[in-house]
């Protein structure tokens, strides 16, 4: 707890061991950090970038949300990014990051993120670091079990947290049970280009769909998804959803899925959703609507889902690295049940079930079990590995990190978490080729670790060197929102291809302008488009006039620096709209409703030059009926 | 330039000089940093809170923008904060926290700060570190010459950047010269509660005013605002406004000024602003329209305004902790101009005046330097001050910070910034008792100095250890947003003041719940009021119906923990505003108009307990013309 008595950390007291500790996360000014940490901001809808061990904010990608930082959301290029079929979203609670795989290991090619409230994923592009592409996910509720891609990111996942009306209808909440279902999409991944769709949805019962991961090696073709709310509760499931010894993990066979689409044996009915896709030469988003999904039934496609019985509300679904094990960490549960991937098939085989729900089988959990971790802690969410044949398990209620060998099933070490620890993070921890040196623990609860900062705290993780037989915490750093899960990657796999500016002669913007002697206002009706550059130090036009209160003008800013790290800002005294930062050879479009006559400024907001704060104009508004004609200048006094 | 070459930092590498720099702001997990940095967003619009010297980023507080992380700006309560005379503007550009003072000296109660833009002066409440008042600045354009308060914050000062036609009204941007002007704006600050008011506003010519800095001590009733484009150009500033030699330091007496106004000397003319307040009772804001201000004419009250040459283009005006010495860094000029206030004084006894602009006296600039620093670099742009007798001056075009004797005015030290410097900060550094341990640099660029992040690249700040005779840099770190300026002050003068969470007891919001037993849903018309209260682990009510597509919908969310750090969020499937994000005693509204007819889970977005994914609920859609009842339950299954 806050006691007030902590004093800040004197150098001079620091102990031999403390400065040790220091220099393993101490990245000098100039050197670079060893691994990028892509964070999800959880209820801040967007993707934060850190490096490791530094902790240190590299970025703040928006995915889902508005971003006042850098126009997204507000600029015309990229609201339709956050289009629905419910309309303009300006927020979304986004939760696991997923980095995209070829062969079970991590690439550098993309990051894929889940929008749990309004069912979403979307794809982030690591060359330019921005959201390229989001995809609706129809009829669902709650997209929390997703992304976690296959080995070669041939699809990603996406499973409904709550059950809804299967389509979506106006039917009674009592009538829940055996009512509501659960739809786990499949989204295919062009090889190429990451470009996303639908493949199709598994319609599976009400339960709640909280996590998944896919198989990897030998599990490969497989995809398991935890279930809770087994029960069907639809009130105060903190009770109602936790009746039940055992939950299930639904193994998805989606090699099975393929053929039986392939066969036509599935059902298409109507959805509505969006999908937006940001263009890297254009610099603009478009929205398109799809209208129908293509669904595979359970109980009419054998072999295609079975349910493998869980302690107790399992959260987390781990697979090791080998794809052999399948742990379930049951969050109400005292031990960590770990399944055999060659079990489960030699139950499948054998037809070894006990009894089926809604038409799917259930396996024996006793035919299954490969292990169990006995005791661990309490309160187990999730597991990671560090390559090294040890699984490492998050416990909230007991708020630590568990180290346990794998195949042994013993606890070789323990370390506490500051405080309520939820997800981990090892870089690679979820793939093939776990990168084993670091272990992030993503915590809940901020409570005393930092100075205070009134009744609202950022949250907070902790980084741990797992490289020696016993954990050490290193560092504690706060995040932007919750760092509800997070993803690790070396980072030479990533900065090599990363760009540093857009070549202006390939910019295919509608309205770019790629030459100062190409300015221009055009007038049509009430319509006026302004062509406007930025490049040090002047916005050109610099003088505008012939604008009239009731216009709809649209200021198209292209930026012609061609060198790393020189955006332009833009902004208009008084619009509606925020401001544009514009990259170089990028070009942005800020809206704008005059409402009152007058001169009104507009600057750079950029800082980008010596002669910065000389790099602004103005736009004269004149009344409705004025006939001011348009006209435009810079230089010309 | 990134080169790939660079590696990341390896602890086995180290030597032991990193290694005791590392000690040097490596704050232990668990240990508290020494200072609190209040570092602006610039185009973020928002405030940072940043941990010294860890470089910890501790809070964002949003102010100017809307913030999906925390529903600033989307929900019911905090949507009035944004509010202005264009209407609801959704972004901001904040440039200049200013810490409030008392005797000279940071107090540690407010944190002021100028939103650029669409001219604003915020007030930040350091006992909830929350936006607590917002007020437009009228008749002005691009307000950056803002806050900088006087020593006892009698007064925090809007400056306009942009000369405008005063008042607002519609001509032609050739008549800028002689025609459009400056408004010097003084808000009276109200000693106990904060409450902003402007108490005048002092009409100078059409010049660009660029920073600002009020006297203390001996210049106690002084403010100074740096000018350039003394010129009036409109056109090509980086051209037109370069061209004086000298431009002024505007010095105004502000104790003069009460008295003219006291006197009844002012005009009172129309103006049109909005004065926005958060009330932390009631946990809502409300925005109120002003109609009118007074103005001074320096004209017409000798010895409000007098005019300091300085050389040239001068961007920073900055008073050491005596109050003896302004120090005008022109930012085209190869020296650095200090200014005696003796001397000033003096010379407008003597009446020593080298003719006059627009009616405002112009002192000789050879009867009141005190000393020039020669040639330190190139670009000066702002000054702080040690305490000990030292001033620290950044150069933007040289990129480094240059040490140098405030009245011997020799340079005693310099040391490269990592890239192109714009602000620095001292904690105290602009106080009469500067806390002279650290200086952070606040640098315009960035390039290669981290991970590359595709070609938006967030800025960065550097650390330096000032408590030795030489300068010694300890740390980057990047931040978010521009850091435009900051300031610093120790922990222990902000954090015994820092509140855990709002008392249940004392919540006055109209719509709050304050017990379980009356939640409660209520429609008026198609007006529907869910009453719902969330403590661990439900919503209640976490059923309801009866809702219909076309009503306008009000979730009244009050959290009823009291206990530190358990925020809940709330979220609704679908609805078009952001989520809340409710501290504990407090109570937020969202506002959701729902489309299309279906069943639409909702959920708590902030993970608060081992039964947080069991905080679900369901509300009910149905047609517009259904008879279906409004009904709420929870646990009633």
């Amino acid at each position: 707890m806050f006691t007030g008595c902590k004093q800040s950390s004197q150098t001079s007291n620091n102990s031999a061991l403390s400065s040790d500790v220091a220099s393993k996360v101490y990245v000098a000014p100039g050197e670079y950090d060893e691994f990028y940490a892509f964070v999800s901001g959880g209820f801040s809808g967007q993707l934060s970038v850190y490096g490791l061990p530094s902790g240190r904010l590299l970025k703040v990608i928006p995915v889902f949300s508005q971003d006042a930082e850098k126009g997204y959301g507000y600029n015309e290029e990229t609201i339709p990014m956050l289009n629905t079929s419910f309309g303009f979203i300006p927020w979304d609670d986004a939760h696991h990051p997923e980095l995209s795989q070829t062969d079970g290991e991590t690439d550098g090619r993309w990051v894929f993120i889940n929008g749990n409230n309004t069912p979403r994923i979307a794809r982030i592009d690591l060359s330019t670091f921005e959201t390229a592409e989001i995809i609706e996910i129809p009829n669902s509720g709650g997209n929390h079990s997703s992304p976690f891609t296959t080995e070669n990111t041939e699809y990603v996942v996406a499973g409904t947290r709550f059950a809804v009306p299967y389509p979506q209808k106006d039917m009674s909440i009592k009538e829940y049970k055996g009512n509501f279902k659960g739809a786990l999409t499949f989204i295919d991944v062009e090889k190429e280009s990451g470009h996303m769709e639908v493949a199709f949805q598994v319609l599976m019962p009400g339960f709640n769909y909280d996590l998944a991961h896919s198989g990897k090696g030998k599990s490969h073709g497989w995809t398991f998804f935890t279930t809770y709310n087994t029960e069907e509760s639809n009130t105060l499931l903190e009770v109602g959803a936790s009746q039940n010894d055992k939950d299930y993990i639904a193994a998805i066979n989606w090699k099975k899925a393929e053929e039986y689409i392939a066969e036509g044996k599935f059902k298409t009915i109507p959805a509505n959703y969006a999908h937006n896709i940001y263009d890297e030469k254009t610099h603009v988003a478009t929205s398109e609507m799809k209208k129908e999904v293509r669904v595979l039934d359970p109980a009419e496609c054998p072999g295609l889902v079975y349910f493998l019985p869980t302690p107790k509300s399992p959260h987390g679904v781990d697979v090791d690295p080998t794809g052999e094990y399948i742990v379930g960490n049951g969050k109400l549960s005292a031990d960590l049940t770990v399944h055999s991937f060659t079990k489960v098939l030699q139950a499948i085989e054998n037809k070894s079930f006990d009894g089926e729900a809604y038409g799917i089988p259930i396996l024996k959990m006793d035919e299954i079990v490969a292990g169990i971790v006995e005791q661990p802690g309490l309160g187990p969410l999730h597991t990671e590995f560090d390559g090294k044949g040890n699984a490492y398990t998050t416990f909230f209620i007991s708020s630590e990190v568990v180290k346990w060998k794998v195949g042994t099933w013993e606890v070789i070490d323990r370390i506490p978490s500051y405080y309520s620890v939820g997800h981990l993070m090892i870089p690679g921890g979820d793939s093939k080729k776990p990168e084993g040196k670091y272990l992030v623990a993503l915590n809940k609860i901020t409570k005393d670790r930092y100075l205070p900062t009134g009744p609202e705290l950022n949250h907070s993780a902790q980084l741990y060197d797992i490289s020696g037989d016993k954990m050490e915490l290193l560092l504690d750093f706060p995040t932007i929102g919750e760092p509800h899960y997070a993803q690790g990657i070396s980072a030479g796999k990533v900065m090599s291809k990363s760009k540093k500016f857009y070549p202006i002669d390939e910019n295919e913007h509608p309205h770019a302008t790629k030459s100062e002697s190409d300015v221009k206002v055009v007038r049509e009706g009430n319509i006026v488009r302004i062509y406007m550059t930025a490049i040090r130090s002047h916005l050109n036009p610099d003088n505008i006039e012939g604008v009239k209160v009731g216009d709809k003008v649209y200021f198209h800013l292209t930026n012609l620096e061609q060198d790393w790290d020189v955006p332009h800002g833009f902004s208009v005294m008084g619009a509606q709209n925020a401001e544009l930062l514009v990259m170089p050879g990028q070009t942005e479009t800020l809206y704008w409703e005059p409402k009152q006559e007058g001169v009104y400024p507009f600057y750079c907001t950029d800082f980008c030059s010596a002669l910065h704060q000389e790099m602004q104009g103005y736009v004269r508004v004149s009344p409705a009926n004025s006939d001011v004609p348009v006209k435009w200048a810079m230089g010309d006094d």
